[in-house]
């Protein structure tokens, strides 16, 4: 192999779940070298103190933030942080002319008083906002190779605009008739220790929460009200599974042309995805399992007509920590770099 | 304690997972005792070899079905068959004076070409059907009283109709627009071996199935259509859960009236089920766990209003083997006998 | 059922799994009614803030600990709290006058210093500490009896002991044989938001903890060595497996008496167990399954003998949170009160 | 990189869990392509229609077993049937000057004797099952090296003998204590369809199973014998864990020396695997949990000496279907051409 120049790149906010995947994704990437770890709680530990079957690959300990530190050390900077953090941090390592990828919700958003009023933080970075990139690949594939500033989308809004897309970008539902039933494994509270995050709990059970409110409402909504060309709104609902990883997304809506058949949307969505390796349209009756998609970066869609009712119902299946997150970074970094879209990116689930 | 004549039953269909919660429940009944346990495929196994740990309390075999023993050691009789076989066998228990309680669909249809159209078998006890009651006793409880023969509701079923009954009652929505998205245990593909129900397929996994194609839709069309006053369609998507037992259905549906908030529906569903004591009504902004009803006959509904959509979400959750099988049969025979309607079913869950 | 007067009783630390378990079973003994409710940082919550669940059946708040009010309202007090608190707050109660079940460590051992070196608290009420019974009805029946004072057992030692009892009772291993490798669903560890009993963590996983220095090493090697008459010790390692609820000890030792087989030990089992009603030896050939205890206060007991190795290996399964825990403290209550040892316990579990 | 020519590679018995490893690994091996899937009962199906998932990888239809043509499409062949098969099939293939990999018990013993007094089959193919390779590459690797045909261990043999090794080789416990207490993850059973296995029967519930009489004993005392020098005889008790994936063996032991301490146990351990890449050590109180090894082909052993009883307990976790199935396959393909033994082999777990 050609001795390349490898790109050394920080994460900080390494100590979670998002953390960790991205660790172990950059770890095998051919072409970039983990430079930087950076936390707060967790600073002075070891990496493998926390992850410790990680032991034999990392070596490094989780230092405190220190902007000059990471600017001397690193090219491109992930951001693993509660939401909230990064609008602080990353102005600051943009001055100094890194690359950030923010995987929080602080640069999801066109809008800031969207944000402002679903995640009550004042933002004063409107500028530097107004400038970040909506991390979807499939969507804004062009937009990323030029970015400087990534925000990358949440899981549940990735895994919803892959099956919601194709519809309104080609206005094939009614667009008030949108309705996404989520379903997500536990992973997706992160590694904060919360009561109902515990096995006894969750574990056999099974729950809607944040019913009519989740956050990753507004954020389905601004890039769907893209897609249309007007502003519009949906129904999500999620629901907590008792699994590990992975999340469903199922997607109701009314066709506006009630004579197209099943075959015509799997047509649609095959041609709309053509360009997007880790998009996967399932034959007919195939619907997807999520289990599918675990340890991948692959969205799996299974497409269903249901002439009763004049209803699309559509499925997608993601592994929510990485196409719903730290896969998904690292895709957006590979574009950004110019290389290929699917370099370091598993594609191939273990199973069962 | 006075000293009362136990109701002797039977059961046939006693080696699955609705025959062991019949023994199960009616161990514990006061006024009923087991006189038999019928079967085809176990019969001459003693109950105890097929679930050992009933030993102590079971010391019944399981016995070939043959018509005049049961008619001679029984006055009822559960059915827990697979679809197709009670429309054989309950006919000629009810000519022998049986009362006959059924779990599988062969009863629950009031128009038996759309049972043939949906379950492939063509049916001639047209009359005997015609006397059949729908075993739901939160909509039909004066008929259940006077049944001979009850069609017990399949376990979506009884989670959606839970949810969906006050609604069209009430005419409180768009009709057209209902739809349920239902999550169920494995549990409810019964004790068959198949392979998406290993522990190693189904875990840490998830999936949607008769997308716009289950069984479970005409059932639940025609409770709504008779509640409405007119024939509508639902949309009903089940998915299979990785946990044991438990349903929960999120019910969507538009409201007509976008003056309704979350208040005013908690209200009607409160007085709607006022004389039902396994539904309970949660209060505002409390969404029921599938947890909470493990082990017993409750039912938990929680209700939101969208008034961004102006859409009504009612999440409903079950143990689908106790009332959405086993227990509502029980329920219905209590009401058969004139009994309380919660004798013997249990009401606390065990927690976690 | 003639008009009886109830018992008041009262829980203190009602808001984790022992009193959930406690309320939970309690609320349905026919002799007994929850007149007090304890707890020290959900003080003044409704009980049903906590478990919403129970809304319908408890309608009491839990109060701050004042034992001028807890000695008004009840007559026996359970204790469910952390290792350390009972022993500051049971002294005063049984000067009130009332009776004290304690579910933690704190009155388990004859010897306090063995406590103060495992759990690092110093005693000094040394008088009433002696004067305590291990409440272990199938070893101590008649003390129990007669006790004012409860120190519950821990949930391994609860299986181990059945496990082991009429091993070193009877003299058939030579001891420092014996060896303990229990496994326990997460529910063991309480209702701690510890990142380890994450679902996220603990699911699809499963290793050693604590091995060669658990604290129920000690509360094992006390009644082992009780019963077989000098001082000896055990090998115990724990387990935490992927479930919410239940406990297997898998137990070795090597027979004295090579000639034993297999028939014989179940034999010796079923005879020492004899007036235990909660505990079942299976059959030849028959091993148990924690499901099959889930939800009720009994032991199942399997055994196996290996003549290639001269050694027996018993097996036995409880529900952590019932026999191994709040079953077996109401367990003794029943024994205290002169009342039938099964008042009020669950013995038929739900399937599956 | 340089055009190497691809090595062509068979997989009989595909549509297991054995053989969708070994499809999904060597699909990303860099010197191999898989040139023929055979089968029986999934004869003229597309691979695809049995693991939809890798449709986008895998365009190979499963053919019927052909020697001839398996024999001029392929240089080497896994063999992933069950017990009983290979024997059949292997000597053919040999004698077609192919390599042959078998994943069955047909070639792990010395002595068939053994295997047909355990495993119920008479043999013929004496020679060619005394020129077989036990296929541990920890234990064998240059033999393994210059075999043409390797018995692969079992994944409880794998786990155990991991962990056992070290111990009989040096001489370092009394050989009659050791005990192995294995826990598996339900994938152990395969993709049959037994109700055991089944979600509903498995899932929060754990037993023992095969105590005193599982065919992975002997495979366990023949090595260790081999290892010892002299024939002896181990307890092996394997356990059903409701999980997927991973098995984890405790195993216990009484030491010779009562002066070795755990730091000594651990330099030992990290010697005798020096050379082995996929064998991790850990440090000092550290113990393996399962899911660090799921989905790569590493052993994770953790190491505890119990001054109190002198015992060593060594616990062991692996990836049941990798290290100890179809990756430990692979491993002895890359030793038997010569590769790197770490080629196509992942070593790093997804986490959570």
């Amino acid at each position: 192999m050609i001795n390349v120049e490898l790109l050394p790149v920080g994460i900080i906010g390494a100590s979670g779940y998002g953390g960790v995947q991205l660790v172990r994704l950059l770890a095998e990437h051919p072409q970039v070298k983990i430079a930087y770890l950076g936390g707060d709680s967790s600073a002075g530990k070891p990496f493998s103190a926390i992850y410790p079957h990680l032991a034999h690959l990392i070596n490094l300990e989780i230092e405190a933030i220190d902007i000059e530190k990471i600017a001397a050390k690193t090219k491109v900077v992930f951001l693993s942080l509660p939401n909230g953090l990064a609008c602080e941090i990353a102005p600051k390592l943009i001055a100094k002319g890194l690359k950030v990828i923010d995987l929080s919700a602080d640069y999801r958003f066109r809008d800031l008083e969207t944000y402002t009023s679903w995640y009550k933080k004042d933002r004063s970075d409107l500028e530097l906002s107004s400038n970040a990139v909506y991390g979807l690949p499939e969507l804004y594939r062009e937009q990323i190779k030029k970015a400087d500033l990534i925000g990358c989308p949440g899981c549940y809004p990735t895994a919803s605009l892959m099956a919601l897309s194709p519809l309104f970008k080609q206005g094939l539902i009614v667009p008030e008739t949108a309705i996404i039933d989520a379903k997500s494994g536990t992973s997706g509270g992160g590694r904060k220790t919360k009561t109902n995050l515990l096995l006894a709990e969750a574990d056999n059970s099974l729950g809607a929460y944040g019913v009519a409110a989740h956050r990753h409402t507004p954020e389905i909504e601004q890039i769907c009200s893209q897609l249309a060309g007007y502003e519009l709104k949906v129904q999500f609902t999620p629901h907590l599974i008792p699994m590990v990883r992975g999340i469903l997304a199922t997607v109701y809506g009314t066709l506006r042309d009630p004579g197209l058949v099943r075959e015509d949307l799997i047509t649609i969505y095959s041609a709309f995805y053509r360009s997007s390796p880790f998009v996967k349209i399932l034959p007919s009756g195939v619907y997807p399992q999520t289990k599918w998609a675990s340890g991948t970066n692959l969205c799996y869609i299974g497409i269903e007509v249901d002439p009763r009712t004049n209803r699309i119902i559509v499925m997608s299946a993601i592994d929510n920590l990485i196409k719903g997150q730290a896969g998904q970074a690292l895709q957006c970094l590979n574009l950004m770099m110019g290389w290929d879209e699917t370099y370091g990116l598993p594609q191939l689930s273990f199973y069962p």
